[in-house]
């Protein structure tokens, strides 16, 4: 299934950075980048629960924001999009 | 329906924070801000023709993403939220 992982990490402290970039490491392992905060994951079960407890582990949920949207087949009907992709610093300030 | 909208624009200039601002505000009128550039808006075919139109008029296609998901019924089995919302100063940079 297709799955889509959006984040806000408050990045104010260095701590906040750092859950940031791990965060985005996790999603990379079984996504595509599609925006700064936003990764399309094509999982089976097994792999989006294991994504949702490494995920979970990094958040700090008082700091943090974290949904996971689930899409249904045939998915190309359900995602449209527009504009280009831009490519980020993670180690710089992420604005959007 | 429920679709989710997502967008990075580009904040360099004061033109894409003005995009950034209007777009913002067109999401806004039909859905809740969930994160810093995540809207999740209840539309149905009209309204969401509506607002397509209304982003695309904003976007600057060369610098800006737009996505837009599709969620099936029952949304609530395909959204999952974890962590907390934060308020958004339109007018400041917004960091993520």
């Amino acid at each position: 299934m297709l799955v889509i992982v959006t984040y806000d990490v408050s990045t104010e402290t260095s701590a906040g950075r750092r859950r940031l970039r791990r965060i985005a490491k996790a999603c990379e392992r079984v996504g595509q980048r599609v925006q700064k905060s936003v990764f399309e994951c094509q999982v089976d079960e097994l792999r989006l629960e294991a994504l949702e407890r490494d995920l979970l582990s990094e958040i700090d949920e008082a700091e943090d924001s974290l949904r996971i949207y689930r899409l249904t087949e045939p998915t190309h009907l359900r995602v449209k999009q527009y504009g280009n992709f831009r490519s980020t610093d993670f180690e710089g300030p992420l604005v959007v």
